[in-house]
């Protein structure tokens, strides 16, 4: 089916006749521009691609079946998205509300009633939770080149090298081997940084004894991709062994939950439990993964309580991750693709403690 | 004048008990907190960022005379944040609307009166848009930087290369000469492809004859830079000279016009006259600047009528282009800081049509 007619159905199903996305995700999803900014304006029967004079040529050559509308220098996108779907006569107009911003929703209410509106975000976004043949093909080649560049930084990480140093090698190979760009901040943290789950790359030298964590990713074709591995600089000890190896654990035994049916929320309570008995539960600071697709955090969300029922097609992280205050942390991370029986793990590289020297 | 005084004057003039503050650069400018995700809620007498787990520790590292507030796991930080202010019986709260959505502006509204809420997200940008001593320097050092790389970057650049092994090239340059990374998704192109101003690297290798945009910046410190410059392969066509050469003239007539009292529209219609008199105004798809700081796009925008009146302490770009479809483009682009008597500019480095082979 293609993205288009994916369009009008969802048009269907939520009794709007016009539909205004934003989100420059969606806009690639459904007409395949990767500008940064721009509106699609979706009716029964056309669409529209709202884009400031910067981008109309980019558009152009990106978009089929969509026709471009260069918006005049200096005014509103927001303004011109709504004056055309008030000429076309709409009556209800989808939105994603959880994109606008307040501010732009009320310059926008006082062209049209506000009871025309309604907020779609959320399902709009789960349009792209189900992954099709195509994005799977670049999304396994997007992850693939992770497991490769992590291959490579294996041999490239050395003693006395700074955070940024690795995380500089990482972008710069990540670059080399063919993507657009990495499909976030390449986070790399050593010693007692492994402990901010989120710390971005600092001066810091790597010490011998020191943890380190790499959490990178790819963006290929537009594809993201995002991987989670740990080393350790000289010799393991028995507590990084130890936690790491807990980890390890938690991670395979929630990868081997995820199946078609499950909850979202049997596969984090899945790693949670193997962390509670090991007496680490509360040292695990966020969800257990995340969608992965053309963003690299997108549905579904793989967190405590979760309802949302695993299916075919889905790409998520699976990720937990333990970290001590003034120690340091571990976390192990891999993509997997829902099927029938069971899942597929897209990142397939050793989860080895890694060391080097 | 400390930032959190600055935060209580702020709440006086807007006539409002509290703020929630929740771009992450205004949390940065206000109370130092670099992570991605938190909210600043500040009180008359307090001051609280709340964050989820993954950043309580690097918080607490980072922020000072603020309570890091730890959010549960699986809790909305928006709901929580609401929550603490409801406890401290604040009665009119503003907020970002220029950032917070409309979905999450619902979602809080359950929670407290609609009418306790007070837009206030362009005020709270504009506090940032004077530049103290301090952040001057960092300005300067990250412009510096910019202008460092740009050299190097002759010196590398050769025909053959693909665009995105230049960019490559110079993401490596700005984290290996100390910025944390860049400060944007670098953009080269080449070629017909200089005519989408924002167009991404491609895999095309530059050809002789070619232009080449480049457009990259650093953020140190986490202060943001921007630069532009063109360069040719092998020998510049007349064609080319003619409208490089024009676009520079009207580059540095903007650059003349900037003086504290003056309004940002006329410094934008300085360039828009001269590329109007050589009959490429129509070319011209952008507004001719933007603020630079902590966000390498901010307040103020030099763009066509804006009627903001330019004050000392100011940093924006200014960067004319024009766009030929199907020929090329120019663009050349510099930072200035305001002053009493014109501007400084920032990125001091040639702008020659430079030449490589």
């Amino acid at each position: 089916m293609s993205r288009l007619q994916k369009l009008k159905d969802f048009l269907k199903k939520e009794k709007i006749d016009a539909l205004l996305v934003s989100d420059i995700k969606n806009i690639t999803y459904y007409c395949g521009f990767t500008g940064s900014v721009g509106i699609m304006l979706f009716l029964k029967d056309k669409a529209f691609l709202l884009v400031d004079g910067r981008y109309v040529e980019q558009a152009k050559r990106e978009v089929e079946h969509v026709k471009v509308v260069e918006i005049p220098l200096g005014s509103d996108i927001w303004s011109e998205a709504v004056e055309l779907a008030r000429k076309s006569k709409t009556k209800r107009i989808g939105f994603e509300d959880n994109r606008v911003s307040v501010a732009t929703y009320h310059g926008v209410q006082d062209r049209l009633s506000g009871d025309m509106f309604k907020p779609v975000g959320k399902k709009l976004e789960s349009e792209r939770v189900i992954k099709d043949a195509k994005e799977i093909k670049l999304i396994k080649d997007s992850a693939k080149l992770c497991t490769l560049i992590y291959d490579c930084v294996k041999r490239i990480i050395k003693v006395g090298m700074t955070e940024l140093e690795v995380a500089n090698e990482i972008d710069y190979l990540v670059r080399t081997m063919g993507a657009e760009f990495s499909s976030f901040e390449t986070l790399v943290s050593s010693g007692e940084n492994t402990a901010f789950p989120h710390g971005k790359p600092t001066k810091k030298a790597i010490s011998r004894g020191d943890l380190v964590q790499l959490d990178f990713g790819a963006r290929l074709s537009e594809y993201s991709s995002d991987i989670s591995r740990v080393m350790v600089a000289g010799r393991a000890s028995d507590r990084q062994k130890h936690i790491y190896n807990l980890v390890l654990e938690a991670q395979l035994v929630a990868i081997n939950k995820v199946k078609e049916g499950v909850l979202a929320g049997e596969v984090d309570e899945a790693a949670r439990k193997v962390l509670r008995k090991g007496g680490m539960e509360k040292y695990l600071k966020h969800g257990i993964g995340h969608g992965v697709g053309l963003a690299v955090h997108e549905q579904p969300r793989v967190s405590i309580g979760s309802k949302e029922v695993l299916r075919r097609g889905m790409v998520f992280t699976v990720e937990p991750g333990v970290y001590v205050p003034g120690w340091g942390g571990v976390r192990i991370e891999d993509m997997v693709l829902v099927t029938k029986k069971g899942c597929e793990v897209l990142t397939d590289t050793s989860k080895a403690l890694e060391v080097f020297s």
